[in-house]
């Protein structure tokens, strides 16, 4: 099995050199080691890190800031190992991203499950958001073509299917996106 | 603060004592003990409970199916510990609705925040997942009335404008959606 590539956070250097080793003992390659969770985004996209685990005593508003910039720019599962748990911090932290929010420490021993987790969640939540993002895209480009199919129905006396033909004709013959025909129907 | 309903699922009547007090005393109300995880759905809705805490050595495939028609009937966060978590396990149980899905054993003491983060997860997972059912119906419809607007477009020589309104009065008039009204133009 491949070894997955993490970026491992921890302000504690002590402590990030035995969570390191225990994730290193159950199978992951530790390629990057930061000492706090600024630029998240541009670490993983140097370490090429697949997974990101941090050990934050207190995860402030910078952490959770980098965090959201990682989830929108570079997806990727985050596993966050906080001390405290208030309702408002695990809320914020889910919110921008986190796959998994472990309150108070974890034996490094124990780390792969929560991991495993982790990546599993961080998969079917990012489909979900592909497929709600792809919907709502869907939904958004049906309604401008529907209206410029109307359009071109009103103008040139077309049935529905003649209209349709002709947008579809014309985005095909220019290498358009039917959309972006459409569009330029409706602006015309 | 109000106590949250628990229905507390575990085969072992000793540990369920122990984790039933555990969670009594991190401010829960434990409202239903149950020795194994068949018919969560009624159990859950003959005890009002609001939060599902599991106990399961091993989460076989009985106490997944029973988790996803909860999921699918009576949606409600679930936290299941268990001791092993082997990756398809745990995407078995994810894929059931399991917010939290936690591998070996866990002090009582500390099960609040992982409740709590599990409800947060729970929260956020079934708005997506609303979002993208509602998005889905809304394409669906728009489909249907898009279609039914042409029709009549074509057969009464009528602009969208027109066609559109003569729906829309359509619905109103007969106190039915629009949707409905444009799926009997298509029937007829």
């Amino acid at each position: 099995m491949k070894e997955l590539r993490v970026l491992l956070v921890d302000a504690d250097a002590e402590r990030a050199a035995l969570v390191s080793a225990g994730l290193r003992a159950a199978g992951y390659d530790v390629v990057a080691l930061a000492p706090d969770a600024a630029d998240l985004t541009r670490r993983v996209r140097e370490s090429g890190a697949e997974v990101i685990v941090c050990d934050l005593d207190d995860p402030g508003r910078d952490a959770l800031e980098s965090m959201r910039a990682l989830n929108r720019d570079e997806p990727r599962p985050v596993v966050l190992f906080a001390e405290r748990g208030e309702p408002e911090q695990i809320e914020a932290a889910l919110e921008a991203g986190v796959a998994a929010y472990v309150v108070e420490g974890l034996a490094p021993t124990r780390v792969r499950p929560v991991i495993e987790v982790a990546i599993r969640r961080f998969r079917a939540h990012h489909a979900m958001r592909l497929e709600l993002e792809q919907t709502r895209a869907t939904l958004a480009a049906r309604a401008v073509i529907d209206r410029a199919k109307a359009r071109l129905m009103e103008r040139g006396r077309l049935s529905e299917e003649e209209a349709y033909r002709r947008l579809r004709r014309t985005a095909m013959d220019q290498g358009r996106r039917m959309v972006d025909v459409a569009q330029a129907i409706l602006d015309k």
